[in-house]
C-alpha cells in the first residue's frame, strides 16, 4: 500500500457568515473573516490517494490523470470564483475550509475509484493559508 | 550603506475590472480576474529600507518599528477587506498589484524618513501569489 | 471527524547537555549541539486539532482562539529565550525538541478541550530547522 | 511514542519506461516522462522514525546518526546519478517514485532498527517536484 | 517604472562536460555533475519585466500573456527533456545553468517587448536547486 | 555579465545589546531581544556573485568551490555558536544580521577574487528569520 499525492491551487474569495444571525452577531464570532465586501486566499489543496502499485506502470494512479481531475472537477468551480456566491456545491452551505474540503472529498471519492483499479482517496488536505489548513478523511 | 528587509502579509478580495468598460470588454481582457464576484489572494509584501546602520544600536531602522508602521498603515487597511469595494487609497484606481504597489509606496516613504535619522524607502516588492509579483522603486 | 491545524512560530536559544555527565562526555554525545554558550533556532509549531465541525459557525475550534492560547501559554513562554535556563515547564528536562513537543501538549490539551465542545488535541509538530522536525500524538 | 523526521536531497535523472513495451504504447502511457533522452528531479526524501526517547539523551535517535545513515546508504548511490542505469537496487524495476520509496525503506529498516534500542522505521516520504510525492509505512 | 515578474518550472535532465576534453579531466572539473549517464533537476525560472503601467489596464504586461509566451517559447521545449542532446538552443553550448539563463534571455526578450508598447526585459533568474541559482540583466 | 548565487545555513545564538548601556535601557531599545540569557535563529545566507562565464567550464566560478569557501571560512566559526561570545569576527560588535552581513563580505571579498580569474563579490544576503533580512553590497 502507497500514498500518492497531487498538490493544486486556486484563487477565490469567501467570507464567513451564518446567514440565520445578525450582522453583528456575524461580526462578533467571525470578526474580519465576516466583512461583507468579502476577503480571499490562494488555497493550496492536497489530494492523497492510496493503493497497491500497478506492476505493469509502477503507479498507483497516474497523476497526470488525478491532477486532470482535480482541475476539471475542483478547480475549475472554484479558482477564481466566490466561493458563497458562484459554487454550486457550495449553496447554502458555510464558506468555511472545514466545510469545503468536505465538499471535495464527496466530489472526488467516486471519481478517482473509477479511475484506477486500486486507487482510493485517503485525504483532502487544504490550505487556507500558510498558517491555517485542514485535514479531511471521508470518515 | 545596507538594505534590510520586513515581510508582512494580508488577505484581501479583488477583481480586475475597467469601470469604463463593457462586462464584457473586461472579461475579454482580465478573464477570470474580472469576475464579478470578486476572487482574492495571500498578498505577501516586503517593504526594503536602506541606510548606514546606527553605530550605537547596529540598525538602519527597527525591524520592529517598521512592522507596526505598516502594519498600522497598511496591513489595517487592506487586511480582510475588497481592494475595490474598502480601501479609501484605492478609490477611483484599477486594484492591481502594480497599482497597489504603487500606492503602499506613497503611504509608506514619509513615514520611514521620519522613524529613523538614517533609513530612506527602497523597494516595496509584492506577492499576488507564489508565482505572480511586482517590484516599485519609487521612480 | 475533520483535523483542523495553526502554524505559529518562536526563536529561542538552547543546549543539548545532560547535567550529570561531564563536559567531555556530552560534547561526544552531543557534538556541537552541546556549545556551552549556547545556539539557537527559529521554531516552527504547527498544533493540529480533531472534531466535528459546529453546523453553526463550520468550526471545529476557531483558529483565532487556538491561535490566543498557543501564543499565551507556549509562545510568550519560549519566545527570545533560552530553553534550558528561562522557561519553567522545562526546568530539570533535557531541551530537545522531542521533551519540547511532549511539555506543549500537556499544557495545551486540557486547554483546547475546554475552548470547544467537540475539540481534542490530536498532533504537536515542532521544527527545529526545515530538516529536523518531531511529533507526537500524546501516547 | 515520539515520532522524529529528516529531511534530506538528492538529484537525479529518471525516465518512466516499461521495457516489455514498445516506444509507442511507452510514450501513450507516460507521456513526456517516457522521454527516450531523460528527465530529471530535484528529490526530497523524509525518513521518519518513531520510538521512546532514551531519557539520557532526550533522543528517540540520534538524527546526525540518522542523517549519515541515509546518506551513506541511498543519497550516495542516488545523487547525481540515473535511476534506470547507474543504481543497483532499482535494477529491472520502473524507476517510479513509488518503486523508490519502497526500496529505500528496505535498505534503511534495518538499518535504523540496529542504530537504535527503540527506534523502528515509521514512513518514507519522496517529492518528485513540490507538487507530486509518495509515502510509504512499510505494509 | 514598475517591475514585474512571473514564475514558471520544469524538470530536464543534463550533465556538465566540455566535448573536447577526457572524461576524466571532465570529472575532476566537473565531479558528479559530469556523470555520463546524466543527471537533473526540478529547475524554477523567474522573468522580470519592466515597464510604465497602461492607465487603461493597470498592466505592463498581462502576465497571462507572459506565461504564454514563456511556456510556449521555452519550457515546451526544455521541460522533461535533456539539455545537452534534446534541445536545439543550447546545441553546441555548456548546459550549465548559466549558459541555459542567458540563452533564455535571446529567445524572450524581443517577443516580450513586441508583447507590449511599454515592457521591456529586465532579468532572468535561474533556480537548479534551492541553493544554487543564478541571475541574468542582458548585459 | 552574470550573477550566481549559493545559499548555506547556520544555527547560532546572540543577543541585541550594546555594552556601554544600562540592562534597561537595553531592554527598552531591542525588547526581547535583549534577553541575557540569549535567544537564537536558523540563518540563512546567500552569497552571490559576479562575473564573465569561463568558456571552458561555462562557470563564473564553481558554486562547489564557492561552498567549501562559505562554508570553511563562515558557516564553521558561527554554526551552533553564540555570536556575541564565541565569534572571533563579531567581538566588541553589536550581534545584529547588519553587523553579521558586513563582516562575511570583509571575509569573503578577497577570498573569491582570488579563487577565480573573473569572479567578484556582489551580495551578501543574510535572512535571521524568514520575514527579517538584510543585504549588503560592499558599499
Amino acid at each position: 500500500m502507497i500514498y500518492v499525492s497531487r498538490k493544486e491551487h486556486f484563487n477565490a474569495a469567501h467570507k464567513l457568515a451564518n446567514p440565520n444571525w445578525s450582522k453583528e452577531k456575524n461580526e462578533q464570532v467571525f470578526g474580519p473573516c465576516a466583512n461583507e465586501n468579502w476577503h480571499g486566499h490562494n488555497f493550496e489543496l492536497i489530494v492523497t490517494v492510496k493503493g497497491i502499485p500497478d506492476p505493469e506502470t509502477g503507479f498507483v494512479i497516474d497523476l497526470k490523470k488525478l491532477s486532470v481531475l482535480i482541475r476539471e472537477h475542483v478547480i475549475e468551480k472554484v479558482d477564481h470564483k466566490n466561493l458563497n456566491v458562484d459554487v454550486d456545491f457550495m449553496k447554502g452551505k458555510m464558506a468555511s475550509t472545514e466545510t469545503l474540503a468536505m465538499e471535495i472529498w464527496k466530489i472526488l471519492s467516486k471519481r478517482i475509484e473509477n479511475a484506477s483499479t486500486t486507487a482510493e482517496l485517503h485525504c483532502i488536505k487544504l490550505y487556507e493559508t500558510p498558517r491555517n489548513f485542514v485535514e479531511y478523511y471521508g470518515e
